[in-house]
């Protein structure tokens, strides 16, 4: 992608956090087989589609993932662009706090002022041109300075299952970024998932986007954040960092990482940084308006597939072929087979070589009920 | 098994009729693998269930089976206690009457007394000790002279897919039998599928049966019946039975055949017979209380398979492991794997290698829709 009558971007180090498990898309999705490493929409997987959308903005050496052991080999396999020594497997899960100012302290060696993006690996963008276009405008108002810059999805309903971003006025001293097309406000605070009532009136002011996962800051902006609001990190992941790249690495990981507290970078650094009031806690919030969608269950892979087509409620067949008789709304994934529906509506049916799913789309968010259910019935080899 | 106390029964030869091409039990029933010869109950075939629990009654030299040429070899496979030339190919499908009159000719070659039985070859019987119970006392009904034994289901609902049979008096001279549990009525008349309200009033009488398709007659009176009440069918059916046996029987039986009436046994003779008033026309009906089902469609075979569970509303699962949540009445076909419901109730999920079949207990009768549709599409391969 060429991007000409764009200035000089900052040194830019997306950093794709992998290490989330999964149960939802069970059962295409296992412990071993997360989201991030499949295909649930087109033919390239999550976690490549995460890596194809940032490689317009970064060169290949600042290219890192933080995942797990059960996940790493998969991935590198998957990411043949990313050295090998970039993919960092934490010993066990820890939130993303810890992996986040692993990536910041590690960053801030190589050079304080590059701009470290933390990317969530199993969000879909429909957009390609205008992430590209968000992510310049972005990069370049974290890396003028002490900025911390949140990606904010514009809601488009009442979503009681996402935090929200309250934004304020708009941030002119950021503009320090190059698209006047793209509208920077100050990011007054961070809220929890709502209830019902609450992400109605958010929706209503016009003021609060959805937290997108999605954040861009300068090296040693975030060590230096880390360093104030989580002090407690600073010692093993700095015994971490120190090991990087010598034959101890793993061994000091593993012994360090679970002395690190198991904390969001939301709670760690956001929200306590954001309490500094509007303008002040120097967050600033730009619009991820590139067709998001964080794909949080079989109901909302279905809601993205359909959104394709110009039908109300089409069915969405994965399947060789597929005949459907009065038959409205249905997801199903069945690869190989000839699928027929006959009068059912808005059904979820995943057909894997081993399992076989049989849900609605209402209640697909609770299939990870499902993969407890046979974990205690002693078929682990499947969840 | 043992049948003491009862005594020697006239000469019994069982007619299964099995040329059905049944598409209800799509896609697990294709064209060339139909209801009958599938284990859709347990692990022998319907046709092999059939055969079982006729084998008490009948000496093996008087088995018969009448099919097509895509089911001949499949059969013959599956029932090696029948004479391969007992196995007779239509070449054409020309419903009841002509392959009833066929094996009424053929045997009255062998011994017109022989009683003859009539039986479709995919319905289940829950009850077979009872099976043999009535059949003993219908095959000595029919073979004390030119009485016609049906066998009627005491009906359960008000079906509409069922002709009926209404009945009269206790025929007491029909009482050659043995078993005075067994009530043995006069028919009245043969009545067509009624409407729901027709259907209930049949119920509320008492007096009415479904007809199982089950006749009882010796090959005598059947073959003077047909030479009554259907002589065009004479011809070209002594010039097949005169083949039998010779190289020569099927280029004659394909030669002679189509020129068969295409009509059923009860349009042919059982209607025009009744028509002579009860009593006059000798034919009684025996109760089929044995625990019949014909299986007519998915939703019967789950009825068939709940009646035999003690909960309300069971989830039938033909799989190698389930986990069921929230979920109620459905039936699902998947061997070989690990099979998951959520949140949904009344469907009907088949799984085959190449198939899938999704769809509700109460639209399963119109599968045949579905593989119409298939066909049309140009996947004939799949019907």
């Amino acid at each position: 992608m060429s991007l000409p009558d764009t200035p000089l971007l900052p040194r830019f180090a997306p950093v794709i956090l992998a290490g989330g498990s999964g149960t939802r898309f069970w059962p295409r999705s296992r412990r071993a087989r997360a989201k991030q490493v499949l295909a649930l929409d087109g033919d390239r997987t999550m976690i490549q589609e995460t890596l194809a959308r940032l490689q317009p903005l970064s060169a290949p050496e600042d290219l890192w993932v933080i995942t797990n052991d059960l996940l790493a080999a998969e991935i590198a396999g998957q990411l043949p662009e990313v050295a090998r020594h970039h993919i960092l497997s934490e010993p066990m899960a820890r939130n993303t706090a810890p992996a986040c100012a692993l990536a910041a302290f590690l960053l801030e060696r190589v050079d304080p002022a590059i701009v470290l993006g933390i990317f969530p690996s199993d969000h879909v963008v429909t957009n390609r041109a205008r992430f590209v276009e968000v992510l310049r405008e972005g990069i370049a108002v974290a890396g003028s300075g002490a900025t911390i810059v949140v990606l904010g999805v514009p809601p488009t309903r009442p979503e009681t299952g996402y935090g929200y971003i309250a934004q304020g006025a708009p941030a002119l001293e950021a503009a320090a970024g190059t698209h006047a097309t793209i509208p920077v406000r100050q990011v007054i605070r961070f809220t929890e998932k709502p209830d019902r009532a609450r992400a109605e009136e958010f929706l209503a002011t016009g003021n609060f986007a959805w937290n997108s996962g999605i954040f861009l800051w300068r090296a040693d902006t975030l060590a230096n954040a880390i360093r104030e609001h989580c002090p407690e990190l600073v010692a093993p992941l700095e015994a971490i960092v120190a090991a990087f790249g010598t034959p101890q690495f793993a061994a000091v990981f593993a012994e360090e990482y679970p002395a690190c507290k198991s904390i969001s970078i939301d709670y760690a650094v956001l929200e306590p940084r954001s309490a500094l009031g509007e303008g002040a806690s120097g967050i600033v919030c730009l619009p991820a308006d590139f067709g998001w969608n964080d794909l949080g269950s079989w109901d909302s892979l279905y809601e993205h597939r359909a959104a394709a087509t110009s039908d109300a409620r089409p069915n969405v067949i994965e399947a060789d072929a597929s005949v459907a008789m009065e038959a409205h709304g249905n997801y199903v994934h069945a690869p190989g087979k000839t699928v027929t529906l006959l009068g059912v509506e808005d059904l979820v049916v995943v057909d894997t070589g081993d399992a076989l799913l049989v849900t609605t789309r209402e209640r697909s968010q609770d299939v990870g009920k499902l993969t407890r259910a046979l974990a205690d019935a002693g078929h682990h080899h499947l969840t």
